[in-house]
Formats: C-alpha cells, structure tokens, sequence
C-alpha cells in the first residue's frame, strides 16, 4: 500500500488530445554532464570537443552536445509519457533551436498531438510534441515521438481518433543555425577531414568501419545520467523474465553511439539541425556490437549564407554485423534483424 | 620488503579512547563528481538536480548531493578505520550540518569514542565520531559508526572498555536546515510529485516499485570516486579466493541506489538532514537487483519555520525481491536473506 | 563505397623521415574529466585531488592529472600514427613541460623520426616525437614512442632507415618543475605519508599491495574518454575472431591503474616529471587483476632548489599476481605471463 504516492505512469485512457503536460524535474547540465557522454561515446566532432574551436567559429564555448541534450529532454517526458509503452515507434519532426551550454537547466512539456487506439483494445498510440527549454524560457529543441502504450483497463472508452500530419522531412527553412557561427572560420586540420558541404554528393554511402561493443553499465549510466526511468533498461531480474531475458537498451543510446561512429567520414557534420525520422527496428541488448553506414539522402543550402549546407542523411545502424555491405531493409520494407536504428537527419557542414 | 612506507591500517589494539585522526587526502568536489554521482544513481531530486530549482528556494546553486559527501567524507576514513575491518557494523547520529557546493573541498577527521574487544581476543568493535569539513573549516557532516576490526595480536593487551551512548534517533531541534532556504518557493510540479509534509502519516509504507541492477564496473567506479579503498571492493583476484568468492559492494553504494529509488514516492524529500541509523544486514554482489521501500516512522516540526517539516523515514532495500510485500525483519529481529539495508533517517520535506 | 571519406590510417610506407603531422581533434578538459579519470583510477595524490592542497603550494588550483593530459594527447595521435599498428612498442624521453588546468584546450602534433622496416617487409617500426599544447601553444607533454606499423603493400620500397638515438633516461637537467611551486609548503599530513625524498634509497623496492580488476566498461570508458580510436579496445564482434578472441586493453589504462596503485608508498611522488621508458611486455584483458610494485633506481636534485627532489622510480604491474616477491624479468631479460608494465619514470618528491 503505498498510499497512492508512487506514480504509476499514464495509461492510453490517460491522454487526451491537445492535452498539455509539464515534466518534472529541470535538470542543470555542465562540463561533467559533457564530459561524461564524451566518455560513453567517444565523440570527437570539434565544435562539441573544444571551445576553442567552439569561439573560432563565433560561439561563446562549446556547447552541450545537442544529442546529450535530447536525450535529457526526452528523459524528463518518460514518466509522463512512456512508462507504460510496450514499443517506442518513432521521431519526427525534431530541430534543435539553441546550443545549451554548460550552466543552462533544462525542461521539457509535451503536448499530446494525437491517439489511436489499437485493434487488440489493449494499447494505443500515443503522439506527443515534446520540447525543451532553458532558464530563459528559450527553446532548445522540440520533436514529435509516438509511442504504443498500454491500457489500463482494455474495456475503457478511447478517446477521440486523431494521428497526426507530420511531414517527412524538415523543411530548410524550418531549420535554426546557432547566432553567432561563421563556419566560414571553420579549421578543417583541426576538425580532422578535408571534405567540405560540397563534396558530398546525394546518394553517396559511406561505411564508417569502427564498431563498438555494448556494456551494462555503460547503457545504464547513460540512461542515468539522462534521468530516463523505463524500467526496462535497469532491472535484471524483472526482465530476466520477461519477453526477452535481458535488459533492453535505451534507443538514444544507440543513436549516440551511431552518431559517434559517423565520425569517420562525417567529421565535418559538425551539428545535427533536425531529425527527420527515427526508427528502432530492431532490440538492442549489452553484448551487442554496434556499427554504422550512413547515404547522403540531400543537399539544401540555408537560406541566406553561403558558409554552410544542410545533408540530409541517413544513418543505418546494424548489430554484430559491420556495414561494408550497407545492410538495409529490403524491397518490401522489412529489415533484417540486424539493424536496429534507422535514423535520417539534415546536419550542418561548412562550405 | 617495503621498506616501512605503504600503510597496513591500524589493528584494534592501535586505537585509543579518545584519540583524534586528522584524515589524508582533502578532495575538492565540483560538477564533473555529481554528475557521475548522478548517472550511477539516476536520482532525480529537484534540489540535486537544478541550479534554478535550488535558487528558487534560496540557495546559490544546487548542492552536491548530501549522500556523495558523505561517501567521500567516508572514504577518507577508511584507511586510518577500517583497513582491516571485519565488518562496518553500523552508523547513528549522522547529521548534515552545511550544503557542500561545487568547488568545496573537502577533509576529515575523526574521534575513537568506543572500545571494545570481542571474546574471541580476534577483534575488536571501534567506534568512530567521523567529521567532513569545507575549506573553511566548517563542518559539512558528522557522524558516529562502529566497525569490528582484527587485531594485530590476538594476545595484544585490549585497550580499556568503552561503548558510546547513542540517541536511538538525532533529536529533531539538533537538525540544521541550509542557511537561506525557504521551502514556500519549493515548485512541486517541477519537483515530480505534489505530496506535502502533512500528506505523509506515521506508519504509511510505500513500495517504490522501480529496481536497479548493480554492474562491477558501477560500483567500483563509485568507490573509486569516494576515494575509498577498502580493498574488498576492487579485487576479483584476492576475493575469490575468499569467503564469498566476489568482490564485496561499498554499502554506501547501496545507501544510493536505495535512496535515488525513493524519488518514486518521496520526491519531494529533498534533502536527508540526518541518519539516525543504518546497517547493512546482507552483503550485496554484483549482479544482486535492488528494489526498496520506506516506511514513514515519525513527523516532527522544525523548531520556528512553517515551511518545511521533518519525515522520519526508513528505507530497506533488498537484492533480488521486488518490495510489494514489504519484507523485512521478523519479531525476533531476524532479516530474511533478500534485505540488505535497514536505513532511519530523517529528511527536510516542504509543508 | 565510402567515396574516400573515411580515414584508412597511414601505412608505413607513408611516412617520411621528418614528417609533421598535426593531429586532429583539439579538446577541452575540464572538472569533468578529472572527476571521471578520477573514478576510472581512484588516485589519491593530494595535488591532483584537492584546489586547496594545490594553492597552498603555490599553484592556482588542481591541475589536470598529467596522465590525463598524457592521455588525451596520445589519443589525438592514434588516427595518423597507430591505425594499423600491429604493437605499440615503447614510450621514451617524455617531459611534462606545463601543468594543464580545467579549461585548457590541448592539442597535438608529431614529428617522425625514426623509420625501419622490418625483415619480413610486412610491416616497420615508426619512431615519432609527440607533443601535447595548451590554447596559448606552450608544450605541455613531449614524449617519443615507436609502434610497429603495417605495410599497405608489402612490396612498396622502404624509406630511408634511421633510428633515433634516444636517452636511458630524462637528464634531470632537462626537467620542468611547473612554475610557482613551493614544496616547502607540503602538508605531509593531508598527503597521506610522511616520508621525504631522503626518506627514499636508490634500490629499495615497495609492494603496493592493493589490486584492482578490470572491467570492459571502465577501459573503454576510460580509452573514449582520451578519444582514442584504436580499434582493437573496443569491438568485441570483430576481436573475438582476431588473435587474443577478446578486447585489448588500451597501455595507457594499465599505466594509469598502476600509478593509482603506488600511492601505497609513494603518496608524495606528487607529479610525474617525466617518463624514460616504458613498454607494455604483455596484454591485458578485461577480468585481469593488476597489481604494482616500484623500485627506487635513483636521486637526484632540482637544479637550484632544495624543496623538492626527483626520485627515479620503476613500476612494475602484474596481471593476477600479487607482488609480494617482486615479479620481475630474468636475467635475460624474459618477462614472466603476469607482468604486462615495466615504467621507468622521474617524479618530483618533496625535500
């Protein structure tokens, strides 16, 4: 009897559209928070490695990784939105509007954007356009997810069905360069690879070779260190009974090390803008080695300046195999039980 | 042959009632050690977490979490106590007396108040009174704990007998509330709950239902930050071939993890203003999953303020046992195998 | 098809006697990655742990451990110089010029020095000068290590040969005592040890007793953590088919582990001055306990100063072998399975 002060999470016949929801706990992210996610992933995109780079190229230092960022966003809208999720569908629709720098405290709310109730009666799916915002009140990133969640009781009444337009990509004109950058400064030497906004052509693969093995500890401090509380990733011995005998990896996690091990061969993609769509395909589990392909998908200039390009990219992530083939998925759409992250982004990169 | 210079601890014929120790290693503490601390422990207390959370409510910035200075206040205690300590017997009258903030550095020093040698002339119960001090000599937090330590000799004279007088609980009008703090600003939506000192009744249990999964590479990682160097902990080599074949986990790692899945339930038990008393009643192993609940064993107004209240809680962990049936010790004192802490502390709560 | 994009690494025959290379990646290190580093190791030298124990003798705050800063810079030379090493062979006459402090932004480049082929035309030894900067350009780190590095094409003509002639050891002379310290202001007892430079004889050997296991999470965090992108510490899909079927342990852990370890005897070898050779004489995998033992070689005094003094140590660390009998090579040289660390090193000590 816990006198009803544990909070069982929101279930499908929770929500309602249009409902408005804030998250709790605003969350102070620093150095260490950086330093930390530096040693879980292993990035080495300058802009994010050093303030120098950071002020050469017009910013005051270097800022929180905007995927550290995300992440903690999306930690805080857990609780509310997804602790009772059987499967996290996808993302849409994502910009990041503002570097965070070290000092800045985050929080998030969400809007709920649309409902569907599935067949079975037992779950539903939710949407929700979540954003972030810093001590100032200024937006930092925002995005759509939806999620399939359970419900409480099968035989409560749905609400009203809604599911949302989301477009397929974000439009360049919708997409925010941090004030202040001339990546006309950039130092390519310093960043680590010559190709530039125009070397890049669409269609164009590129397997990134490295792969990474996932640890226990490591998932969990990460999902720790982003205040995301699904059960899933941290319990053994609820999940060693469960569907699949072993804790499941948090999806962002695997973005980031996705993202990390794009490096080689997109080094000077030096700041996801937008997240056009991501996918989980596929569960992840410690154990797992990670590697990564991407394909230039597009090119887009910004409207306005001429130091710096919009990719649009895609990046594949696979488990236990490496991507000199480009695992994708096939005809029909299905993919192979290897890929676990299907992830398309536009990424800004110096002219 | 070591020529004299590495340290073999002190055996319980070292000690002397009365004598004072003037612990090694002042530590400074600043963002990069809590957000660590954060991500071993995922706790999301609003004060811990948000510098703006902690300025709302008056004080400069968010503090280190109360629990991580004591570990690392405890830690430094260790090689002059318990080096060759059989076994950490318990806490009492712990009191939080200042915030430690980032950039604070940190020393220790302790008093022997207790004595006394066990019938089997092997060991020895010492009881330490155990400070933490700032850079400018303030105290930060003390505590009493006893510990079972070897004897060098078993035929060494033990030294005269002596075993403290200990309050069953720190009386409430000893508890010290941070300077500057006025819980009538607290946000309880950004907090995570809206339960207020008057919704906790004496007696109310609640399971915190989530639980964590304890890694090697977590715990050592931890103890490591505290820089405690109790070698149980670290050494897969020696400890298998000892009495539980495995590396033995801090109990303060414990202490932690218990504490940061209280959040679930106690959010806004924001801070822990004093220990009453602690004991580790099982070892814990990697590998063990920890879940807990809290029981709700007094209230008591804070002499003079109306805008905060003390909880007197007591938080039991377990290893492998979910917390809905509340297990813990039967009528005869005895606990079963799955409960590895019994922790009665009182924390400030706002009203 | 990567279009070229990602980076192969250089082949032997791709370097040229005299070749400058300046590496990519600058970062910034900062509190968070000193408390990292610290949790990774759990090192206790009061300088490194404490701003307060810093100040008092004459520098502005803790500085960045200089393994740390050894680290980093390392990492940022592995993408040009060790890609395809098949071993990483040996350090030599490394000076630790500046003390790095949180905020620095370092950077590195490299000189080759040394080119020769081996025998079999598969592969030849690089020799190359490295050093680490601050943002204001001052050297922070000089060292020399050669790798055995794979040939592209066995059949591509070698470059001219020449070998370095490098020192036994760092000349004393040679050696940089971070300006503004004063020794003479040690505080023995937060240190942790009371014993001085003439407390030390050349030939006096210390068994530092502790041991610590390895955990596959804490040395990739630890090798991420320096940007080190050697393949080999993190890809257990494709380690597992290579030679040892499992992840190499990054050197660098290792020497960080052991320095950790010697604290127990040689707390007040407060700063590597320098580092005269080193070698990694055996792998080291996750689940290996490491032990150390030192080994004073020599004197000498700081030109100029009585305050302080260098002690030549030599550590040597073992792989499930405690030390108590000083594992060592025999008289030919042969080192036994357990060692996998042979350091000679120079380390300031006060007087």
């Amino acid at each position: 009897m816990s006198g009803g002060k544990t909070w069982p999470g929101n279930f499908f016949e929770d929500f309602r559209l249009g409902q408005e929801i804030v998250h709790a706990t605003p969350r102070t992210l620093g150095g260490g928070e950086q330093a930390l996610y530096g040693a879980l992933y292993g990035g080495r995109f300058a802009l994010i490695s050093s303030d120098e780079f950071a002020r050469r190229i017009g910013l005051p230092r270097a800022p929180i990784d905007e995927l550290l960022a995300f992440h903690v966003v999306f930690g805080k809208t857990v609780p509310d939105v997804s602790l009772n999720a059987v499967a996290n569908l996808g993302y849409a629709d994502c910009r990041f509007l503002a570097p965070v720098y070290p000092g800045d405290t985050l929080s998030a709310r969400s809007r709920v954007i649309g409902l569907k109730e599935n067949s079975s009666r037992q779950t539903g799916v939710v949407h929700v356009r979540s954003s972030g915002h810093n001590q100032r009140g200024e937006p930092v990133v925002e995005y759509v997810r939806w999620v399939m969640v359970r419900k409480r009781d099968p035989e409560a009444a749905a609400p009203e069905e809604a599911v949302p337009d989301l477009p397929d990509a974000v439009a360049p004109e919708r997409i925010v360069v941090p004030e202040g950058i001339d990546a006309g400064r950039y130092d390519f030497a310093a960043a680590g690879q010559p190709h530039r906004f125009a070397d890049y052509a669409p269609g164009e693969r590129i397997d990134h070779l490295d792969g990474v093995t996932i640890e226990e500890a490591e998932h969990m401090m990460a999902t720790r260190l982003y205040q995301n509380t699904a059960r899933v990733h941290f319990n053994q011995f609820v999940e060693g009974r469960g569907r699949f005998g072993r804790r499941l990896i948090y999806g962002g996690h695997v973005i980031s090390l996705a993202r990390a091990l794009t490096f080689n061969g997109l080094a000077n993609a030096f700041r996801i803008a937008a997240i056009n769509a991501g996918r989980h395909v596929n569960p992840t589990f410690a154990g797992d080695t990670i590697h990564a392909w991407s394909q230039v998908l597009d090119r887009a200039p910004v409207p306005g300046r001429r130091d710096l390009g919009l990719l649009r990219l895609r990046t594949v992530a696979t488990r236990d195999e490496p991507c000199a083939a480009f695992p994708d998925a096939d005809a029909t759409g299905k993919y192979p039980a290897s890929v676990v992250l299907d992830l398309d982004y536009w990424a800004l990169v110096p002219a």
